[in-house]
C-alpha cells in the first residue's frame, strides 16, 4: 500500500481494560479514528471488554482489527517472551480467531491484524518472530490486512506470505534517525502534547516524512497513523490530529 | 434428537494438556470416538495444544467441537465461579470463536459445543447459567449442535434458543436415581473399569436406560455417550465400549 | 476487641493496581488511615505493587495487613469460587506469607489479615469458608489480628481458632437491617459522598450503631472502619471521616 | 563452598504439579535426595502442592529451598521474559516469602534458593539478571544459601551480595566445553539413562570434573548435584546415583 497521497487511516489500540481495571480513553478515542486494534485477552482485554469495544467501533464506523500480544497480562505485553515459532503462530491464530468470531457475532468482519507491544517491536526487527505472526494471519484469512512498522522487515515477511500490508507510522511517538521508535524508557518517547502530535501527523500524511529526535528529516511513507489510547491526553491528541489533517486537506479513512 | 434407534455418537473431552503438562490419553482415545470436545484454553488447553488436537481429530475423522469452561486453570474448570450472565456469554463466545477459527485454519468446521465441568454441571440445573451458554452458541452459529446432560434444563434452554440439541449420557460415570451424576468426590463416581463401562454404554445405546448406583433402572434416551479421557484406563474403556456396541449391533457415528 | 470507647481504627484496601493497570487512590488514602490491607496478587496486586504499597504504608505509619482473595484477577476477587477447604487454606497461607515476607524485607511486621471481596462475604456467612481462612492465619502466626465483618460467624470461627479479632464496620457502604451489606449490584450499596460517609463513621465510632437503608438503627460495635479505595472520591471521603471523628473526639489509631 | 572433598549434596526440583496436572516423580525422588527446590507457583506449583511437597520433604529429612521462576505457567518458566530489575527482584522476593512462610507453618525453615529454568540460565550469563535474584535472597534472609551454576557469574554476584553460595553441577545433563549445559533443544541435553547419570555424578563428586559432549574433561568443583524430576526415569537415575556415590565412598548430605 503506502499509495494514495493525501489520504490516511488513523488507528488506535483499544479494548485494553481488563475486569475491574480501566485503561485508555476508548469512548472518546474510537469516534476519532478510522480503524481500531482490539486487544485479544492475552496481554490486555477480556471477552466482555472485547465484545463491548467492537460494538462501540461498529457504532462509530471504525474498521475492526485484532491486536494480538504475548500472553503476559502482568507485563501488558511489553516484555519480550521467547516463544517458539509454532507456539507463537498458534497463539496469534487463537487471538485472531477469538476476536474475529466475536466481531462476526456483533455484526462486522475483522479487517486487519496488528501485533502489540514487545511482539510488534521484535517482529519489526526479527523475521523469525514476524514469520509466525504473518503465517497465522494468512492461515486465518488472506483477506486480512497486516499492519506493521513502516519500512520494517515484518512487512517484507508479510508480503512474502502473500498478505496486503499497511505501513504504520506513529503520530505520538518520537523517531530515531534509523526509523525505529525511541524506547518508552527514554526521554522523547512520547511527543509532549496534542500540538506536536498533530504536526507530526500532518508531516507524515502530507509530506511522507518525520522529524527525528536528533532533528533530521526521515522519509516515512505510511498508510496508517497510530494514536495511542494510553498516551497522556490521548483523546485531545486525536482531536488535534483530525483537525490538523482536515485543515491540510488530507482525507482520513480506513483502507 | 434422541431418535435413531441403535445408533449413537461417542464423544470425548480432549486437548486438556497445557504447556509442559500432559493429561489424558488423546492419541489412543481420539481414534476410538466419533466426536471430540476440545478444551479452549480457559480451564485447560493452550493454543498449540488446540491446534495439534484438532489436527489429530481431523486425521481420525472425528467431529470437532468446542469445550468451553470457567476461566480457572488451577481448578481445571471444576470449581463453580459466580460469573454474571453477560461476562459468561462473552467468555463462552470467545472460547467457541477461538477453537472454531483454529479448526477452520486446520481445514475443518466446528460441529458442536459442550460446556465443561462445573459450568456444565451448573447449567444442567440452572437455566440462568444455561442461557448465556446457549446464547453464545447461537450467536456464533445456529448450525452448531448444543451438547447437554440428557433430560436436563440446559437442553430445554438450548432448544428454546433454537439450537439442535444432542442429549448426552455418560458411559463411565455412576448415575443417581434422579438422573444426576454421582459427584466426583463420592464413591461410585467413576465406574470401576472397561467391562462396567461397556455394559453401561450398551444399556444406554440399545435399551435407552441406565442402572443407577442404588440399583434401579433409569430411563435415559441419549444421542451421544461421553468417555472421559482422564478416567483410569480411558483408552481401554473406549476400546471395550466400541467392541461391545459393535457386538450389540449399534451403529457408532457422529450426528 | 470492640472495647475502647471513642477509639477506632481506620482501614483501607490498598495495593490493588496490577502491572500497567492503576486502581484506587493509594497515595492520597494511605496517609489518612491507620491500617492498610494489601492485596496479595491473587485477585489484585503484583509483587512490585505490594512492595511499593508497603513502603508507602510504612512511611505513613499505617499498620500493614494482608488482604487475601480468590485467585481471580479477571473478577477482582468479587466472584465466589468453590474452592475446597484444604486448597483454600493453602491459598490463604501462601498469600499471607508472601505479603508478610515482603513486609519484613521492607522493615515492618504484618499485623493483621482481612479477606477480600467474595471470600470475605462468603466467610461472613459460611463457617466452612471462614475456618480455612482462620486456620491459615493462625498457622502463619497466632499474633496476627483477624479482621472480619462485625458480629458475623467468621469472627466466631476466628476466636474459636484462638485468634484476636477486630470487628469491622464500613463507613461508606449501606447496611441492611440484618447487619449484612447492601450488595454492590443494588442501589444504596455505596453511600453518596463524603458527608454521608463521615456521618456513618461517627455513628459507628461514637454511638456503636448505624442507620440501615430502610431507616432503622442497627447496633454495630466495631473496632475498625473500612474506607474503600475504589469508591468514588475515596480520598475525599477519608478526609471527611477523619475530620468528623476528630470533631467528635474519637481517637483514630491502629489496634 | 565447593570444599569438603568426598561429600556432596543431591538436589531435585520438586513440587511442579499444578491443580489437576501432575508432573515429576516427587514421591519416589524426594527420599533419594538431600535438598529439594520447591516451585513457587509462578512457573509451576500451586499453594496446596507447595504445602504437600514441603511436608513430604520434611518427612524424608530433605532440606527445603525455594525455586523461583518467571511468571509463565504456560511456558513452565523455560521462556526468557524481559522483566525489569525492580519487578524481577520483587517477584523473586514474593516467591521466596510464600514458600518460606508455608515451610515455617509446616514446621521447617527455608534453607536455600535456586532460580528455575530460563531465569537460572539467564542469571548464569547476565549479572543484570543475577543481581535482582541475589538481592531478593539477601533481603529475605542472609542465612539462605544461593544455589547457582558452578563457576558462573551468578555465583560471583551472589557472593558480592554477601551470600553463601552452593556451586551446582548437573548429574543428568550434558556439558559443553565452556561449562554451559547443552540446550534442551539439542541432542545430548539429557544423559541417556541411570548408568551414565551415575557415572557423571561420581566424576563430579569424586574427581571434580565432567566429561563434555565433545569428549574433553572439564574441571567442575561442585557442592550440590541436581537430579531433574522430569527427566525420563528420574527416580531410577536418583537411585543409581546414590548407589554409585555410596560405592565410591562419597558422603551424601545437605550443606
Amino acid at each position: 500500500m503506502a499509495g494514495g497521497a493525501r489520504a490516511i487511516d488513523l488507528n488506535a489500540d483499544v479494548g485494553e481494560s481488563f475486569g475491574a481495571y480501566r485503561i485508555g480513553e476508548d469512548e472518546a478515542l474510537i469516534p476519532l479514528v478510522t480503524s481500531v486494534n482490539v486487544a485479544c485477552g492475552f496481554h490486555a482485554g477480556d471477552p466482555l471488554v472485547i465484545e463491548r469495544t467492537i460494538r462501540r467501533a461498529v457504532e462509530a464506523g471504525a474498521a475492526v482489527g485484532a491486536h494480538p500480544g504475548y500472553p503476559d497480562l502482568a507485563g501488558f505485553g511489553r516484555r519480550a517472551l521467547s516463544m517458539k515459532p509454532d507456539e507463537l503462530e498458534s497463539a496469534v491464530l487463537y487471538q485472531i480467531a477469538a476476536v474475529a468470531g466475536i466481531a462476526r457475532a456483533v455484526g462486522t468482519e475483522l479487517r486487519h491484524v496488528k501485533a502489540h507491544g514487545a511482539l510488534y517491536n521484535r517482529a519489526a526487527r526479527d523475521p523469525g518472530v514476524a514469520r509466525p505472526i504473518a503465517r497465522a494471519v494468512r492461515r486465518f484469512s488472506g483477506e486480512l490486512v497486516f499492519v506493521g512498522l513502516a519500512g520494517s522487515v515484518m512487512n517484507e515477511v508479510a508480503r512474502d506470505e502473500g498478505l496486503t500490508v499497511a505501513e504504520e507510522a506513529f503520530a505520538d511517538r518520537g523517531y530515531r534517525s534509523d526509523g525505529t521508535l525511541v524506547s518508552r524508557d527514554e526521554p522523547g518517547a512520547i511527543l509532549p502534547g496534542p500540538a506536536e502530535t498533530a504536526e507530526q501527523a500532518v508531516a507524515i500524511a502530507l509530506d511522507r516524512r518525520v522529524r527525528t529526535v536528533d532533528g533530521r528529516w526521515l522519509e516515512l511513507p505510511a498508510d496508517t497513523l497510530c494514536l495511542h489510547g494510553d498516551s497522556p491526553r490521548a483523546a485531545d491528541r486525536a482531536s488535534a490530529v483530525r483537525a490538523a489533517l482536515a485543515a491540510a486537506g488530507v482525507d482520513v479513512r480506513a483502507r
